[in-house]
């Protein structure tokens, strides 16, 4: 969810989308009432030029590479997002719309599955063509284009496309944070360690872990179907669910407790871990977090200021599932199923806005997780709850399997082909990261991932039961 | 577990166990009480004796031969069985006792995790010897051994042993549920499509399709940890669950109706699937069940009584969940939740004992699910529920992934390194099949494997949300 | 080739042929003379004979079971050499001939490309039925067939048959081969580490390694294509080559020779490596010839007679072209090509038949390479040349690539498909084996591996450039 | 073999060389005379303007992206040759020289085998730092601190490094090929098809093909190991050879003759390949040659001018080893031996500068094959003999698996770890293509890859014996 207000504005928007950036697709309820429209289309410049903010310092080559499969370059990103609004919004509404070009539709469609359709995803880094400068002249003139259309269509235009501009603002959104964690497992690559962007260290003490109670019984989670503000279809239906007494740690797992873990032969011990998680650990040869270094008698980490010894408080980040799991049962504590962990965000989280997210303006970002007492970066963030980092920072691994809520139905039209579809062998996360927009993060927004996925800025919160 | 006396009779007997045959080595509470053991005996000896006398028809070639890294030789379920009675009871509870073959320890373990401490998992096919001769030979001297233990212990050597010799039934009725699926994988590797065994076949019908209803609300499920009767740590502690008004379906999906989903082209629509499932389903080239083949305009299946047209009345059988999964939303319907599926079953099931399970006299046995109106097999089997096929003929996939229940403690101890690690990337399938023992089966049982797999007996059982 | 007499007598038999058991499939000339028959149903007795008695030692479990796509199983090579006689004897020259079993030629056929023809090579192991049993029933009926066809046949008919008889009987001595070298690399799969066969050990010395001069200049190497006895079609046309002087060494290299080797870092130094060579060691991790294992501070060798200690004057064997490569490079030596082998050979290598080969009667056979000046085992063999252990003992890697000579032709018909074609990425080894039997060997034979291959008696003899 | 001038100008050089771009190394000896300077200077700077010529199409995003393992990213090449003159002239010759960055060694060097050592090939696509602008920065200041030292260095420093320049002009050289083969393989990634650089057509005719009589008997190939001329120590010693009479075409096979093997069934019969060629072509589902696609009844050809219909007079290629020895069997001839081709180019090739090759002015380059009765792209070209095509438009498939000549040392030092290292599992490839540098090639030059291997312009000369 974003800004309130525009949200709220733009009326009972409820759309199917997706979890992750590539698999959306949207086609919104007709019925949004489409008011302010200049405060949408500021929005919508903000956003826009957030992404092209975020490559100031990277060279045309930096942004063509793609490091791994799950992965895409920089540049895909731009023209993918992009494209998004050409094919939804332009190619439909805009009055003998001719395509930029013809070509780009097959380049940087991400979405329909029948074989052919598309570019393949392990080879986006072999698209050279078109290159970076005619990727940003194309978003210059989408860009111009729907902004256009936003203040010259007529009324009925402007009902149709407002539900669908939010819709490829949340699109652009999850974006931005794949590009960050793209272009960090991509410069990682380099034995030169090369630094995204420097930023500065803020000292800062995690303190004591503390427990949050939240109280048993049957609690509600979820969006209702008629939600005014933006929600994804697979945060739906709003639901009952029964849980036990619980405590949730009012902080984040900190690197010092992590290397602890570590110190105490964490990755040597199958005792610790899940079975998948102890061949993933011996197939990959895992022995601290992805972009941890040992350097004699301490560790590095590779952040997108480049290499550094890690910080004792900060929270540990880039770890699997099976990693948090098993980090959970070392220290005799467990994850949140995603419904504890919901109900104690609601209750102990604060403003979603509150923590260490994407800023708007990059030199506010931190771009990296930060210790849980430490100042908010950006000065327009509000106070957050007694459940320290609960939106930000990392997201937060929970002991749930990615599957649909009861009552779930994927939407009718295109998108229902892709709906709920990534609902098998993926955890859930919550809370947002420092690479999440500040404006895209809600309590019960779904992240999910493969139990074995590190490049995301993950992290762990524990939970228990009561003694 | 069924037989109800003898279990009553070993008293507060909860142990931890593993929900698959390979995984389990249970230390029991102490304080079982030893009580009938002649019925303890004898329940051993028909046990025991059922392994052998499903391989009457093997030649020891057909015993030593691994078909696929899943799948172990009827050989090594046989030695791992009886050296789980040996290293358990005999070499603990025997006074002075002197291993049968100090190297079987190693050959025949499938316990502990580290590295090098057996042999592994995807060889056990090259172990040509000891040969199969050999192995029974083991099995006749452990076997007397037991019994003369049973006879002859002292009363706290019994109080001890009783509880391990019904873990091991218990162990050694989930290898012959193996040793069944497995060599029917093996014979089927062959041009000539031996049968295992020939089996009459029951004409019947299934009958219309119909739906039973279930209240929702807060439902208890699982064990309660002081339960008398045995079962699977999995399987505890008893707890709430909250669900909404459902139905589920009177019987199991048909192969006539499943022939239809093919039909309509459903191998072929990626609309129809998850999307690792149709990964799956591209990557080996998947168009119909495992062991069903194309012959002109009718579908062979290869059953243990060799290759035979379907019946299109017997439940579909050989499916993955994924395939489970996309005809359920083919049919406009979904899978139970295991909550949904335990709570039905013990609404509608009827009697565990009394489906198409695996006879204990092999002459009675199907090998095979029968339609939903057959006369049981055998005579000694109870009238079911009217939710028929509930308990045999097929495991039924459910849409829950398998995960340790709410406040679940993995024992101490050696098992403790074992219980629940397998609660990652696997499925959760209730009821039995054909070539379950009759008395392993009860509605709390969690069975699990992974989405892929699909040389167990699991077939379909529809849910849906009322109109 | 040996029994000279029976080969003399069938005249003019110039037949094509593989190198490898699997690939042959001859049509003789047709203008063979069918003389002294019964000499050739002795033959044919004596050797068919050898194949079983090769196998007493053996389980059927053992005769099943495949180690890796490159072995067969025992039962496999008992089953397909007597379909040969079968399918190209029987089959064509007895009148009226119904098959023994219709399906066998689907089961045992190694012969034909087109796909789906013939079971497929690696999935040999699963073949659990027919049995060995019923293998060696096929084998005694077969038998008789052909023993009677050779007696009772008419004169036309025993002139067409007489060469194939003896390409059989060729046949099933690379299968005898094979046979060995696959059983071994079976049982030892095992961790119990099973003698096939306890063998007396004979201490001997290899000696001094001394060198033999050859004189450079034009020389003639193969067979002529109208040569009275048999050889392969790949032996031919003889030909004229040019090489230099050079020298070759009097005995093949030791197992102490090669453990020095191994001391000086000889696994460890990509310096003393091709590169392919040094990838393969870096993938497979290879430390040592295979079977080699550490025990302390000397070397165990798993043997056909179990594990025990090397014989340091025994040739090393079961080692790659790679390893024979490398091993020459820091010997300051080389590897011969196969044109100076065989004018070596030719030269110095004595009598074919008088090596350690694999004799007729088993008690005789020693299974295992012996040192150089060890008396012959089999009393039967005469007295070799200067050039020791030219035939028997270990195959010897050339530095030659398997390569057609020049103006080889194919021959017409059904085997022109499959002649020659392996002639890509194998080297050529000379010489024989003690797995060779003693009447197979011949100066021009050549047998061809891949460079990676080590389940072979193979070893090294050296070569070097005068000073 | 460059300007002649020069190379005898610069004395006895017989150095140590790979035949692959990657793999030199080279120490000269050291007796080299240094005289004609300027001539060398000039030499030096019209290669390496070359480079950097080549890439004038290109930009940044082309110049970093790493098709496949074997191709280099543009940006490597440019800055590997340029870290070859700095590491073996400037950094050993230069007084108190300064790296021009020190971790470029690590980065660009291809040459030590020691793990850990230098960056991996397989990743040399995920160095997007330092940027292509930066390479060219260093480039120029390589180029420049070479010619100072050229021009200034004194005597004894001009003598030990005027054959390490030529060495490195004729690295750079090989590099320009790769540059423009892998650049090709990258760019046909793009479903856009861009091309390199148009290029205009010319119509010709390739006419009957012809044969030309080479007589057999004792021949002398290779090159003498005191040889003025420059050559690579994998083309000595010169040796004796022995072959018959043969006959070989007098020009390559044709796009329209390749067209009517697949016409033929050619990619569909397994009796045309070798058993490892017809293996790759299902592996592969190989159709056609590389960069072929079928459109209607035509075939399209992907080239450095885009994607084009096949020009029926051109010459095939990017075609494999198997592929070339497939056709001439179908063709009922065969490839020839590299003996064969080196004699028969010496009697029939004509002037190898008189191809059709990489012209010095990239303006005359076709970066294609041409027909072969084309008029010379490059006016500079002198006439070819009879046997056309001999040098230039592709290299050519020989017989011959490349393997050291009889003799063959390879030299001592650092270098003497690479060279012939990769005489195994390789043919060899004669006479240069249209993307060899005109100066670069010569009758005895040995080019090698993996019979698989496609990217190259490789095509197919028959041979065949005489009636």
């Amino acid at each position: 969810m974003t800004t309130t207000t525009s949200n709220t504005d733009l009326g009972a928007l409820r759309r199917p989308a997706a979890g992750l950036a590539d698999r959306p697709a949207p086609q919104p309820a007709a019925e949004s009432a489409p008011n302010p429209l200049s405060q949408l289309a500021d929005h919508f410049s903000q956003v826009r030029a957030l992404s092209t903010a975020l490559c100031e310092s990277l060279s045309p080559e930096d942004m063509v590479v793609q490091s791994m499969p799950d992965a895409s370059p920089t540049k895909w990103h731009l023209a993918h997002t992009t494209w998004f609004f050409e094919a939804f919004i332009l190619d439909k509404y805009q009055h003998a719309y001719k395509p930029y070009d013809a070509r780009f539709g097959f380049l940087f469609n991400s979405y329909y599955n029948a074989i052919g359709d598309r570019h393949p995803r392990a080879r986006r880094g072999m698209l050279t063509r078109p290159t970076a400068r005619e990727v940003l002249a194309y978003r210059h003139a989408i860009d111009a284009a729907v902004r256009e259309l936003l203040t010259t269509g007529d009324e009925e235009v402007l009902r149709a496309i407002a539900p669908l501009v939010e819709i490829g603002i949340h699109h652009e959104q999850q974006h931005q944070e794949l590009l960050l964690t793209d272009i960090k497992h991509l410069l990682w690559q380099s034995p030169l360690s090369p630094a995204f962007r420097e930023t500065p260290t803020i000292p800062a003490s995690s303190g004591e872990l503390g427990w949050l109670d939240v109280a048993g019984g049957v609690h509600e989670i979820g969006v209702p179907a008629d939600a005014p503000a933006f929600a994804y279809d697979n945060e739906s239906p709003r639901h009952r669910v029964y849980f036990e007494d619980f405590q949730i740690a009012d902080r984040l797992v900190t690197n010092a407790e992590f290397a602890a873990f570590i110190e105490d032969g964490g990755y040597t011990r199958p005792d610790l871990w899940l079975d998948a998680g102890w061949s993933t650990v011996r197939e990959h040869a895992w022995t601290a977090p992805l972009y941890w270094t040992r350097d004699g008698d301490r560790w590095l980490e590779y952040t997108l200021a480049g290499q550094h010894p890690i910080d004792p408080h900060a929270p540990v980040t880039h770890i699997s599932f099976f990693e948090a799991e098993a980090y959970a049962r070392w220290a005799k504590a467990r994850l949140a199923t995603e419904a504890e962990w919901e109900t104690a965000a609601a209750q102990h989280g604060g403003d979603p806005t509150a923590g260490n997210l994407l800023a708007e303006r990059t030199d506010h970002a931190t771009f990296h997780p930060v210790a849980a007492n430490s100042p908010a970066a950006d000065p327009a963030a509000q106070s957050p709850g007694p459940m320290r980092q609960c939106f930000g920072d990392c997201w937060e691994w929970t002991r749930s399997d990615y599957a649909p809520y009861p009552g779930y139905q994927p939407p009718a039209g295109a998108i229902g082909e892709y709906n709920g579809k990534f609902m098998c062998g993926q955890f859930v996360l919550r809370g947002g990261s420092c690479a999440t927009p500040r404006s895209h993060i809600r309590a019960t927004y779904r992240n999910f991932f493969a139990p074995t996925a590190r490049w995301q800025f993950s992290g762990i919160r524990l939970a228990r039961n009561p003694a």
